[in-house]
């Protein structure tokens, strides 16, 4: 059934009509399918994003492999941020702070420089496969917002395509987006390091491609894929902003729901003003969900 | 009916019993629906190279009006070999020598910075409605052939996702890649500048994204926007070597249609080899194709 996770509020009717009009040719908010492109965040968007997003503890437990195998590491940054657990560095992390984020994936270029798409994604296998929510008990991957999947199948059953464009790393969320998400690796934008050609073998290079995917980087990066900018796009933190703003529907997840979830408001505080003042759809996890993870 | 602009040959069934194959759950062939990716270059491969890729005259002819703008740009490079016409520089760029395209593309690049993404689209729409081809008389997007537009219907009959990869300009080819192949946008790979975000609007940077699509730029083309490698790919140039060497089927275009089309070896003689060695499906235009031309 369309939506049954979501309760009967304005917040379902207002995503079910807009849909509808964009295949109804008598409506003004027509469009053709070609343009019919929606775009999401990730974290805090599709999955749960507390205490910190489940990319972190991959990346960290990496570099902390690294200091592992040359202790002088822990004198250096990112590796002494880490080792230890700077609380500035930290928190600017959790919150996808840009700067944060690009000197911290100084060191995540150096930690997987050389390696291949098959030994890169066994790595994230392994970590999916160990880690554990410390709230939940249960894989990061069983945290999916089910009614986020059923909005999904509500746009592709009207000819849209869905993309997936979060700040975190591209070649991590291909990883799980067929399993998790039932999107295939082409539909996941994200930010990504230069691969390279090298002795007759793809490699991974100590080259962050471009710019990060956070923020306007957003809007670079889903028109570097798509040649368009998303009509529909949803999100949960200011650094989806842009992306929404640029949309025809806005969609913001508004983590208030802290029984089944999270109640969250820093770094969205400017997302939700926003959403407030200009009418966007704000869903509520309390009042509009009636299930919150996938099944 | 399925593929009817091709003649009854081997390689007609070739192609058949391949994608049979791989749909076929009992066959060492068969392969799961996420992983079954095509990749095609476009020049030669899905309509007339000769006597020079369509994209040509369209980035010529920009870099003259350039000159006619500000004649000190006349005596520099690339102008200088466009203006006298250049025949070592002709050459080396209609055969998308890398050095030659990069040489080349560093003029490009200047001349579009600044520009928007509707601003740039308009050009080409311009272009391509005013440019007739010098031998057929009529606009480029009339010669795409038909036999492959079946070819892509047959792939997608059967589950795939088809990507365009060719060393031409991604933003160039996304402005028809719906009309003349029935192709979205985001399923077009190629040389791309950077697109930045600036003063709240998305405009053309003088900055090439990482390297050009040729040879193994293809596959880190390819690689970067898919997750994949293509496991279907089609080409016709010894650009395109790297991309065929890496997937299961390989389909060359062989130019032996001097009534039709042309007759073309230049720059594809590597392909040409690998291809007779390896017992690739060679197409060709002469025997295999009933039908060049789309309707």
């Amino acid at each position: 059934m369309t939506l049954s996770s979501w309760n009967d509020t304005p917040t379902k009717q207002a995503i079910l009509d807009y849909v509808a009009a964009v295949s109804d040719e008598s409506s003004p908010d027509y469009v053709p399918p070609a343009e019919r492109i929606a775009a999401f965040d990730n974290d805090g968007t599709l999955w749960v994003e507390q205490p910190a997003p489940a990319q972190t503890g991959f990346l960290f437990g990496k570099l902390v492999e690294q200091v592992k195998a040359d202790p002088s590491l822990a004198a250096e940054e990112p590796y002494k941020a880490i080792i230890t657990q700077d609380p500035v560095f930290m928190q600017a992390f959790a919150q996808q702070v840009p700067e944060a984020v690009i000197a911290f994936l100084k060191g995540v270029g150096k930690a997987w420089e050389g390696t291949t798409p098959e030994e890169y994604e066994a790595e994230v296998r392994a970590f999916l496969a160990a880690s554990m929510h410390p709230r939940y008990g249960c894989p990061w991957t069983d945290l999916v917002y089910q009614p986020m999947l059923e909005l999904f199948d509500l746009l592709r059953e009207n000819g849209w395509r869905i993309f997936v464009c979060s700040g975190g790393g591209r070649d991590f969320m291909r990883v799980f987006s067929e399993d998790a998400w039932g999107i295939y690796r082409e539909h996941v934008i994200g930010s990504a390091p230069e691969w390279g050609y090298e002795d007759g073998r793809l490699v991974r290079l100590n080259e962050l491609h471009g710019n990060i995917a956070l923020g306007p980087g957003k809007l670079e990066h889903i028109y570097a894929r798509t040649g368009r900018t998303a009509l529909f796009a949803g999100g949960n933190g200011d650094v989806d902003l842009d992306m929404l703003q640029e949309a025809r529907f806005r969609l913001v997840v508004v983590h208030d729901d802290a029984e089944r979830e999270y109640v969250v408001t820093a770094a969205a505080e400017k997302l939700l003003a926003a959403g407030e003042e200009g009418g966007w759809t704000m869903v509520s996890m309390k009042d509009d969900w009636k299930t919150i993870f996938k099944d």
